[in-house]
C-alpha cells in the first residue's frame, strides 16, 4: 500500500457520521430540564419527530439505545403468557424473539431465510391459526439489508384480527424508507437517534396509537422506567419522566431539521439513489448480494466477499490500510458477508470511496474481480 | 428591577454546567462502536470510573437515566417475593420503593423523616425482624439535600445479616462526597454521567461485587435491555450489549480526566466548602434549613423561603429576573423549598452571585431579611 489515510470514513449502518450542524448544535449548555427552555425544544422535537412519522399519535423519548425502544413497546403492551408472532428476518427480528421470551411473552417466532423480506402469505396462515395480541417486525433488518414491506405486513395484520398490535421496530428504517404511522395504523414505531437522524446514538422514540394505550391499561409486564403511565403525566409540560439527555435532545432538534428542510421525498429519493449506487458498484464486480433487489434496503446493503476471502478479513484490512469502518456480519453470518452502512449522513462519494478502497484490497488479496469496474459503473449513475 | 441577566445560571443538582473541556470532548466524530478505536475509549472510561468508585469490581455503563441504574440494580439481583429493606429519607427513596413494586419485590418501606439521615439503629432494629435479600439507600438524597453515613450504614447491614446485598444509589453523590466501594464493601453502586462528572446527562453506570454476581445467577426479575448477563459478554472487549451513546463517553472521559487531574481530595473539599458557602450565607439571612450541619449534602441545599413566601415564586422570580434556575421541593415539599445545586461544574463565586440575586428579590417581596448578610457572610469565608 502507497499510504495510508489520515481520514476516518464510518461506513456502518450505525452511528451514521454527525454532520457539523448537528454537532454544533449539541456544543450546548445545559439547561434546567423542568423549565420553559427545555420544555420549548422538547415540543419542537416532538413536532418534527411526529412529522418524521407521519402522525397525530403521542410520541415519548427515552434515554436508551434502539433496543430499549423495542423493549419499550414490549413491556407497555404486553403481559407474560400473551401470544404475539414474530416476524424474524434477522438479528433484530431474533432480538425482538428473546425481549418477549425475557417477560414470559408466548412468542411464535416466524423465522424466514436471511436476506429474504417477512412473506405476508407466511403472516396471513399464521393469524389464521387463532388470535394473537401482536405482531412484531422490522421495517429495515440492519444485519441482513433488507426492508419489509410494512404496508402490506400490517394490512394483512388487519384483515385477519383487526385488533391486534403492529409493533414496528423502525430504528434503522425510519427516514431512510417511507413509513406511515397513521396511514398504515402502525400502533407502536420505534426508532433511534442514531441513524437516519444523523445523530449520536442514546435516545429511542416510540410512537403510541390509541389501540396500544388500550392494551397498556391491561399490560402486566413489570415496568417503571420504561412506564407510559409515568412519562404521559410529564410529556404535556414537554418534560420526561427522568432526566432527559440534553445534549442529544438538541442534536435531535438539529437533525430534524435538517432533513425538514432536506424535504421528505428528497430524503428518501437520496437513500434509494445512495443504494442502488452501492449495489451496481458490487454487481460490476461480480459480488454476491445478501438481499435481493425487490427488498434491498436503503440503509445497509450486505455484501458477499469475492470467493475464498472471509468478511471479517476485509472488515479488518478496510479498517487498517484504508481507515474505513465497514459493518461485520452478525450472528450466523460472520464472516461470511460484510456490509456497508449508507444512512444518515453518508453520501454517493462516500460510497465511491469505500469501492475504490475495496477494490485495491480484492485485487490485493489476488480476487478475480475486473478492478476498476465497481467505481465505473457507480460513477455512471452520477 | 434595573436590567435583565443576559447569562444563564445553572444551579439545580443536576445537570450540572458542562466545563468547555467536556464540551469541546464530546464535540467528536462517530467511530465504529464495534472497533478498537471505542474499545480504547471505553477502557479508560471504566479504569477511571473504577478510580472514581474506589473499586476492583466490574463496572458496567448503560445508556439511560439516573433512574435506569437504579432499575438496573434491582432486576439483576432481585426475584418477585424477596424481602428487602429500602431506606427512605426522600423522593429518590421513594423511587427505590415504586421500582422494587413494580418487580413484585417485597418492600419493606423505611420511611424517616424528610431533612433527616436514614438512623443505622432503626435499620438494624428491621434487620433484627428477620432475614432480607437486600437493603437500599441513597448516598445523598437530592429532593432534601441530605448525605447518608454509607458507611456505618453498610456496616450495620454486614454485622446483622452478612450476606444480605447493599444497593446504594450513588447518583448525585459520586465524586461530591467520599465513598469506597470496596472499602465499605458495597455490593451494587449507582452513577449518573450529569452530576459531579460534570457530562451531560443520558449514562448510569453500576458496580457489581462478587456478593451481587452470586445474586444476578439466581434472580428472577425479567429483564433484557438491562441484563448483566448480555453485558458481560462485551465488556471484555471494551463494547457494550446495545450501542453505546458515544458522545456521553467521550464526554465521561474528560470529566473523569478532569476529576483526576484535580484530586479526589480536592474534589470532596471542593464540594464540602461551596456547601459550607452556600449554609452559611443562608444562615446569615436567617433562612431555614432542611438539612442539619451534621447530615447535610455537599451537592444540594434544601432552603426555606423567609416567612409568607412561596417557594414556587422564589424559583419563578429567580428564572424571570435574574436567569437564575434554581430547584424546586419535590413531593410534599414542593412550595414549601426551593433548592441550590452545587455540586459538579459550579463554584463559590456562582454561589455568591445567586445569593446576590435572592437578597434583591426579598428584599424586594418585603421579607425581613438583613440585606447583604448573606454575601457578606460567605465571602467573609473566602
Amino acid at each position: 500500500m502507497a499510504r495510508k489515510m489520515i481520514k476516518y470514513s464510518l461506513m456502518i449502518p450505525g452511528p451514521t457520521p454527525i454532520p457539523t450542524r448537528v454537532l454544533s448544535a449539541m456544543n450546548h449548555d445545559m439547561i434546567g430540564h423542568r423549565g420553559p427552555l427545555f420544555s420549548a425544544v422538547m415540543k419542537e422535537v416532538m413536532e418534527l419527530l411526529r412529522w418524521a412519522y407521519d402522525t397525530k399519535n403521542e410520541i415519548f423519548i427515552y434515554p436508551s439505545s434502539g433496543t430499549g425502544g423495542m423493549e419499550v413497546a414490549v413491556v407497555n403492551t404486553l403481559s407474560p403468557g400473551d401470544k404475539v408472532i414474530v416476524l424474524n428476518i434477522g438479528n433484530f427480528g431474533s432480538r425482538f424473539v428473546k425481549i418477549c421470551k425475557a417477560y414470559g411473552v408466548d412468542v411464535n417466532d416466524v423465522k424466514f431465510e436471511r436476506g429474504k423480506p417477512a412473506d405476508p402469505a407466511v403472516l396471513e396462515a399464521e393469524l389464521k391459526k387463532g388470535p394473537v395480541k401482536a405482531v412484531l417486525f422490522q421495517q429495515n433488518e440492519t444485519s441482513t439489508g433488507v426492508l419489509n414491506d410494512v404496508e402490506t405486513l400490517a394490512k394483512t395484520v388487519r384483515k385477519n384480527q383487526l385488533d391486534a398490535l403492529v409493533i414496528v421496530d423502525a430504528v434503522s428504517g425510519m427516514m431512510a424508507a417511507p413509513l406511515k404511522t397513521d396511514e398504515w395504523d402502525l400502533d407502536v414505531v420505534v426508532s433511534g437517534s442514531q441513524k437516519a437522524f444523523m445523530v449520536p446514538p442514546g435516545v429511542s422514540a416510540v410512537s403510541i396509537s390509541a389501540r396500544a394505550w388500550k392494551a397498556h391499561a391491561s399490560s402486566k409486564c413489570p415496568k417503571h422506567y420504561w412506564d407510559w403511565a409515568l412519562m404521559k403525566e410529564e410529556a404535556p409540560k414537554g418534560h420526561t419522566y427522568t432526566t432527559p439527555p440534553e445534549s442529544l435532545i438538541f442534536g435531535m432538534r438539529e437533525g430534524l431539521r435538517m432533513l425538514k428542510e432536506e424535504g421528505k421525498e428528497n430524503v428518501f429519493a437520496r437513500h434509494k439513489f445512495n443504494r442502488d449506487l452501492c449495489r451496481t458498484a458490487a454487481k460490476a464486480l461480480g459480488l454476491k448480494l445478501l438481499a435481493d433487489d425487490a427488498h434491498a434496503s436503503p440503509a445497509v446493503t450486505a455484501i458477499s466477499p469475492p470467493a475464498g476471502i472471509d468478511g471479517e478479513e476485509v472488515r479488518k484490512l478496510m479498517r487498517e490500510d484504508f481507515n474505513v469502518e465497514v459493518a461485520p456480519g452478525q450472528g450466523e453470518l460472520k464472516s461470511k458477508i460484510f456490509r456497508i452502512g449508507h444512512l444518515g449522513y453518508v453520501d454517493s462519494l462516500d460510497i465511491i470511496g469505500a469501492f475504490a478502497a475495496l477494490e485495491v484490497l480484492f485485487k490485493r488479496l489476488g480476487a478475480k474481480t475486473d478492478f476498476g469496474a465497481g467505481v465505473k459503473a457507480a460513477m455512471e449513475m452520477l
